[in-house]
């Protein structure tokens, strides 16, 4: 293979630039030429495809969102679409592709491998919630984010001895709340992973203030349900007056963490030794602290992500 | 005057600690003793009150919110309850009080003034909102919290090519938006102080988006309306698919900026200039770059707090 | 005035591409042409110059650096060069130039000037030390940065009750060590445009070891002498075993705080104000929280600048 | 066993106190007692010691240092001043310790279990260089410091087009520099692990600037050798004019990162479930991402710690 391509794809994640970069320079090193696909799907469907020199790249490893841009494109969903899109790798010349992204980013890529055309996928989602990997791109820094944000409200509520809900992002998977709530000492932390009786919730409340503590955190996931409802069904059981936080798009951005970063740089790595060697059809991930590449049919049909439960017993046990 | 007291109260903003800290110190310098006041006004009137040493204060001056607690409590607006707070602090010797919060605080200060016990008022609260100073403790922490989170969405709004409703803090001030808006290079900054026209701000998405602007974001005041509300309008000039974020209480908390652990140093050593010298009935602030003190009766009752509305202009002529 | 130009030179502060951006919407909003001069002086003599849209300056707000770049260039000390210089300017039809910088690079401007070309400087350095100006552009996030850092020194310095010298920036002037010295809770400040006394020093860090006090930090400008020289004079008065942090280059870049993006709005904003009335042979300011311009001669040459030397007074009387 | 304690010993890491939180909250929720000990080993042998209940660990999860304190203490390598510690536990009626720290703190662990007293070591350093672990407490944090300063030096070396020499903590180890450098997008990496060869390093800045690259970042760890050093034996190479940043002790302290946290919470549990079923003599770590414990003495005695070469590798393929 001597020339690929790279799109980016979702919603974005901090880390993607820095993986793209080290799509790019990785490529350019074995001798390959990489091109930069804009908007995702969409822009390779309509050709906007231009090729990435190594400067291009250059001063981008610390910025947040992606410079390639993304978007969303149900169209993509189609097989009249998916020829589309190889039709246009192919006038290009490119004969490798490069998707980061999350679930739906990853059902394009296997569209192409099913087609034939060789495509690897990266894991790139602050929401943590993709099989085939421990951690996604973007999931660092957005719990380092998310913590931030309950450091500061932890803050209030101690000034004025109140409760909080922070709720927080992550589609169906509660491995944002779980890590941030552990992260930021929340005396509860609810996961759509995990059932939870709200008479216990509000008892542990009042357990900590008759106790003479001053703050009391509950961090959501936005996969239970919404914080203001929360707050409304606490509300049944005793008078909390908890205040409510929404944390919203805000955890998307920024520059990403060093781990980040790093995970990234190995990440688009390793898709250009894949495809290199002319292997595509899979996705890449890091499990048990290693890089692996995994078949992308197989991971997307049968995988399944599953958070770090352990977690949750850890924070019920020292978050008191 | 040999013994004074602090106390803190209304909502908590970052550097109220600083100027507890340079109370009690600049106090003990100058051989008086300090008491502080838990919770606000509550605590006054409940006499929950203790001494301060040296130390009480040490580690305290990059921390957020207020380690004396902060309290709502209406019922210090009767003189029933102002009554009782001045005979808890004669019960402790107590010859003068500093008060640290917003409106309503001073409001609290402003009454045992009348009741002929000297108390100076220092501005703390993140909206800048208060009469007699053109900067309030705890404004500037808030607009660097506010303007991290919009660089944080712009990263977004960018990579998807999108418009953002942001709405800020600030009750009816608009002075976090006009500072967060222009440092942040928002297209638009909504404030209750100033009128604005949905079809204009329409008209510039739509100018910014032809012209191939990548992000368009708006920036509204709290006062004005809720951004889902502003979405709402908006969506009747055009299809913008904006997104809202609400930066709720996240932009309280967090450890202050130099700007305001300054501030709240120079206001707090001030204040126990003044209340040594047997001077009451006073609010500090900050006014063209140097510390005043004014009467506080006639700040509150005739004195009006102005948002610095030349941001306005500006940002219309370099924002686009 | 139809056409200008501006150029950073000198030692980049963050906020210089507020400045820039500013200047060049400002520009295009009033019917200006705007061209950008890469590499400061050095760059305009070698006509290193090239014309800025509106989106040239999109997405650089938050930028720290200057994307216009900077050089040092001591040959524009040289009448030769500054004719040069003059004519490169004239050979691309512009009128009036915005210099941003510190000192130097306002002596660059005032020899425009002196030639009959109208340039206007915008003070932008971390140091604040420039006369004309209570602030300048850059100022406030290198405190912030400072502080960042005395606030993790403590946590070590607290760990292990220590001494630390911290060593930070200023060139000649103090005003960097005195603000984030108060803002920090230095036990000490030492600058140059206040006499110390090592004795006193040490006589404070004892008393506050005696006291029980676990961490004492010293806050050094570079213009009084280096932290290691400091380090070994003050071991003269007792085993203090203190460590030395010098802060060096890390305190020049990073995105820049709220403040400073918005004072360089204002800078770059009132410098196409009065370009645009062909009125050059300024340099702008901030003083008394206003925006002024004077004679950039006169401020040069009989102007000084005056750091606030009454937060050493209350440093001394606050922390302890 | 009923009655644990808890110490903290050599370099403070953020996250001990997240440690000591887990240590104690999980003994208490465990029906263990919990004591600190102040001051490390130095604390254990004059009896510095006192119980600690479940307040004492609420609002300390975020904060960076420890709050137990920390000491060098080097008359814990004789044998009296080890029974003598040992004499001190069982005043207080305590059957196991937890110790936090690094190499030196291990080998105090070590000497207490040959003693015949059961001690659990959790590694807490930020230099990474631990047997027996992948990751310390400390390390996550120390790298996203000081990837902040290599993005703002970049800002600086952009604008200026200017090589740095940016030296990093580490002691004898070089997993900050690879991470932090591989993070920041560093030209070269200068490892004690790797070896490496001063033209090479020579030659790849002169490409980059041939190439039109702006900046050229080296990070170096400091046991390879100092950072004026390198840039003297650079020097012999070329005119490189290469500024020296050294990032002293501001890498130490701040409050931990997420992943710190959480790595420290488990850390913190795990030493509990083993200590109150009487295991001593071991160390705790994470290993291909479980948490592990091993045997201390053969830990120390034959264990090895290894950096991530594939890093260095890696930096070579994406970064130039």
């Amino acid at each position: 293979m001597k020339r690929i391509a790279i799109l980016t794809s979702g919603g974005d994640a901090p880390g993607m630039n820095a993986a793209i970069r080290a799509v790019t320079r990785k490529a350019i090193y074995d001798g390959l030429e990489v091109y930069g696909i804009n908007y995702g799907f969409a822009g390779l469907v309509a050709g906007d495809i231009r090729k990435l020199e190594i400067a291009d790249v250059g001063d981008k490893v610390q910025r947040g969102g992606t410079f390639l841009y993304s978007a969303r494109y149900p169209e993509f969903a189609t097989v009249e679409g998916q020829l589309k899109g190889i039709e246009q790798l192919k006038k290009f010349g490119i004969e490798g592709l490069v998707v980061i992204g999350g679930d739906g980013s990853y059902h394009g890529a296997m569209a192409l491998t099913k087609h034939g055309f060789p495509a690897v996928g990266i894991p790139g989602t602050i929401d943590n919630d993709i099989p085939g990997t421990d951690f996604t791109i973007g999931f660092d820094t957005a719990i380092n984010t998310v913590l931030e944000s309950i450091d500061r409200i932890r803050d209030t509520a101690t000034s004025h001895v109140r409760t909080f809900i922070i709720e927080v992002m992550g589609r169906n998977a509660g491995d944002i709340a779980l890590w941030a709530g552990v992260a930021g000492g929340a005396d509860d932390i609810i996961i759509p992973e995990h059932e939870f009786d709200m008479a216990s919730v509000a008892k542990k409340i009042k357990e900590g203030r008759d106790r003479g503590k001053k703050h009391c955190l509950i961090v959501l996931a936005e996969g239970v349900m919404g914080g203001n409802d929360f707050a409304d069904k606490l509300a049944e059981y005793g008078d909390f007056h908890a205040r409510v936080s929404v944390l919203g798009h805000v955890v998307r951005g920024g520059s990403p963490s060093a781990r980040d970063r790093v995970l990234a740089s190995k990440f688009g790595w390793k898709a250009v030794e894949l495809l290199k060697e002319n292997k595509g059809g899979l996705c890449i991930g890091i499990r048990d602290n290693e890089i692996v590449a995994t078949d992308i049919v197989d991971t997307l049909e049968n995988g399944k992500h599953h958070p770090d439960l352990s977690l949750y017993t850890l924070n019920q046990e020292i978050s008191f």
